[in-house]
């Protein structure tokens, strides 16, 4: 039998690989062999693979033993929406949806899941979060990160040059989920993007002016968009001398300055990502500044920013903007901040993101504790990744965070009591009689017919207190009832629910009669 | 260092387990291991194994490797929907939804995931089409193969014992796709469904009510709605002499009687399903047959049927559902059809189909050349598979097939040459003078804070030609134009892009008038 020293080098490479390969590793071929592994080396390799190994097996026996016990619910970091929480989010739809309209966007929809390839080298480092598909034969899938790869991936394989949309839909992100604060792994994007070559910021201006009508309409508080412009990002990281192989990786640190300290973002860019104590600090003075077309005017004349000439551009560009934003009338709400950095890869000039600066009814708790609602920014160079000949399309855009919105209405609906039907219903067929199903069934089809909406009880002989306390319930406005007495005169008796008034109409007489109150009230 | 024979048998099992999965398998437990693993065979083992090591790391590779040659794609059997198809979609959605919402469902929604023995033991043979996620840690998860389960999991989890709802999304089927047949791999479905405990046969009419309301408003041309009863289906095998064992397995051959001949789903049951061939005889005597309420009278005087207590409550209940199928106006429509049979597992009842008679302008074709379009049925065992103390919640659904409706509206649309805006804009700012940005952007933002639906062109100096040309490419109504005329005049000009005609309006008057124009039309 062979010893471990006596199998190929290929063989044992692969062998050691297979098993060193950690449970859950995006690729195995991460893990590297020197091309002489020396043979006390292997022995130890092999053990700690060992070790390895029967980690996986175990963790990979657990649901199975876990069966018996198998507890109802859906996946981490996803939830249901009831009735009452689809009316909400309806209505937030709604908002958004209308808003996009307004700006002329067309529809799109894409598929749930792309090719892995599609989403490989777009997000950064929150690549390690994309779901994948198990590999069940065929194309290796995963599930969409945002709607921003699919909508380029869409303008990219059908050639579109020009084109203003928007895009509703769910993705999926493997984040550690605090549903508290509206973080799922599950949520519903509603993205407007405008893609094309087209005179300087004019489309950027649009795309903040949408975030704020949407946000007004929501009617969530007041609120904030922090703007920034990635090439000033670079350039200011450059200017403070961080080398270009680390900028998108402190970038990723100074996207996380919403949620951390200066001093904890700063110790992770000097020990986990090796950045010069003092480039940090040179980066530190710049990123705490935030104001408005001021600030601009102010980093035109900085003595280390102004010799770069990306800075130079992304600043003439905010000039610019601001200029629209202030025609637009809400200069007001935008404020330039050098913290803004946007973790994704794709984005190349403008980026914003919305926050509120307080929830309401929630005065005086942390203001930033919902992270941002809706961001976005320019991605000039995305379109062109998927071209085989690198043709670009200059694109912006913005995304509005459905879940994080949802949260905060809700709390605000439980706050101040509101209450919600749940349904449409207009007209309830009753009786007061036994051995009246056949009659109710031929009324209510009549009703449906004439497209009005209506309910009858699943029940060969209801009792008329339990039809009329239905209606009360769900708040159903009218009731017509049908009887024997009804039935000889020709007549059916229609019941407001709220004044308990009732009138006799002649039968011919009630879908006319109900449409006209419906279309009085 | 260790010889392969010293390593201790728990660490050699897991080790060879690790190399002994074939590339793709479910799960590395399907491996088996004697106790006793002799060393010549330990020998041959590894040297399997390391070719399957090898294997498995080459087609890792595979996807890095072919990165150049990528080609930009929707994964098979998945497609976008573009503004054009997007407004198609929306009509549809909405006859959908309108109608549900007129019998009085409330809204629900389910993640696109569920926890993967949510599915399991739900879908029989389809089961195998369930798309799966990687295991990436954490829970085992699968895409939802319909939103059936997912409800049934919902009123489970909350314990709701009656609710009648509506639930539209996507679902994700790993069927080999005929996108010509409008079959795809990804696919949205709406719902309806009733669950809870009522008087028989009320809420089953109203879901074919729902289904001939739906197709008759899509006005997709004839359609007939199949009828059955898994009751009937089960009680006629047993009667016919299928082992108890084989129901399933037959019911879905039968199920395929829509797609094949009577001939080769005979030959499926008798070469793949070794049924007996008499059996498979007497079978296909019932299942050819199909009519009205009187194939029902006629079957429970049939000699072999009758003797069955399932068939006669199955035809007892398809008795009552004609009785009020004739109430609600809708029996001419509905066809019992033994041949029907529906593949899923979870059908206790009534089940139903809904078929194309002939799409439009394809008169002469295959009448079924579309499959169903809808379908449905009772399914009063699944909520209980789901709680723990087995509790039923009996239910009674249907589900529409948005993406061959879809299929056959868009191909009528080409056919009538039928053109569809893709946006909703109302009013164009335009200008016919150079620098005027400033102007139109003011304008524009007062346009869209009084809620109309306005656009711009996204540069400095267009010219009014190519202004005006957009505005009939777009079908876009009213154009306003403004000028250093009309600016001194402290007016603006107001132009119908149908007619030509021009009015000038005070610039104060100009949202009162557009609202007016708006409105009026």
């Amino acid at each position: 039998m062979p010893q471990l020293g006596l199998l190929p080098r290929k063989a044992w490479v692969a062998l050691l690989s297979q098993i060193l390969r950690p449970p859950h590793a995006a690729c195995p071929r991460a893990v590297r062999f020197h091309s002489q592994v020396s043979r006390t080396e292997s022995s130890r390799l092999l053990q700690q693979g060992l070790q390895v190994a029967e980690a996986v097996l175990t963790s990979q026996l657990k649901p199975n033993q876990e069966k018996s016990n198998f507890i109802i619910k859906t996946p981490k970091g996803t939830r249901d929406l009831s009735p009452q929480q689809m009316v909400v989010r309806e209505k937030i739809l709604d908002t958004v949806v209308s808003c996009f309209k307004r700006h002329g966007a067309k529809g799109l929809d894409t598929p749930a899941f792309e090719l892995k390839e599609t989403l490989t080298e777009k997000y950064g480092e929150e690549s390690v979060l994309i779901y994948d598909l198990k590999d069940q034969g065929g194309e290796l899938l995963s599930l969409r990160y945002d709607l921003t790869v699919p909508f380029a991936r869409y303008l990219a394989m059908n050639k579109v040059k020009k084109m203003k949309c928007y895009h509703v839909g769910k993705v999926w992100r493997r984040e550690s989920p605090t549903i508290a604060q509206g973080r799922y792994r599950e949520f519903c994007q509603c993205d407007f993007d405008i893609a094309g070559e087209f005179d300087p910021m004019i489309p950027d201006a649009e795309c903040l002016k949408i975030m704020c009508e949407i946000l007004s309409g929501l009617q969530l508080g007041d609120f904030l968009i922090k703007v920034n412009d990635r090439r000033i990002v670079d350039g200011m990281f450059a200017a403070c001398g961080v080398p270009e192989s680390k900028f998108r990786a402190i970038c990723s640190s100074i996207d996380k300055l919403d949620k951390m300290s200066w001093k904890d973002v700063r110790h992770e860019m000097v020990t986990k990502k090796s950045l010069a104590p003092e480039v940090a600090d040179r980066i530190g003075d710049y990123v705490q500044r935030h104001g408005g077309v001021s600030l601009v005017e102010q980093l035109f004349q900085d003595p280390r920013l102004s010799q770069n000439k990306q800075v130079l551009e992304g600043l003439g560009d905010l000039k610019l903007l601001f200029e629209y934003l202030t025609l637009f009338g809400i200069a007001e709400k935008i404020s330039f901040d050098l913290s803004l950095a946007r973790g994704l890869d794709y984005y190349t000039g403008v980026i914003y993101e919305a926050v509120l600066l307080q929830t309401p009814n929630q005065a005086g708790k942390d203001s930033l504790s919902m992270g941002s609602v809706a961001a976005g920014g320019r991605y000039d160079g995305l379109v062109g990744m998927f071209d085989p000949k690198g043709h670009k399309v200059p694109c912006v855009g913005l995304s509005i965070g459905v879940e994080r919105i949802f949260s905060i209405v809700e709390q605000r609906m439980k706050v101040f009591g509101e209450k919600v039907r749940t349904t449409e219903t207009q007209v309830f067929v009753a009786t007061p009689q036994k051995n009246f199903l056949q009659e109710r069934l031929k009324l209510i089809a009549e009703l449906w017919d004439a497209g009005i909406k209506a309910e009858l009880l699943y029940k060969n002989n209801p009792k008329l207190l339990t039809q009329l306390h239905y209606c009360e319930n769900m708040g159903i406005p009218l009731v017509v009832i049908i009887g024997e007495q009804e039935m000889k005169e020709g007549v059916i008796k229609l019941r407001s629910v709220a004044s308990r008034e009732e009138v006799a109409i002649k039968r011919e007489h009630l879908v006319g009669e109900i449409q006209k109150r419906l279309s009085d009230s």
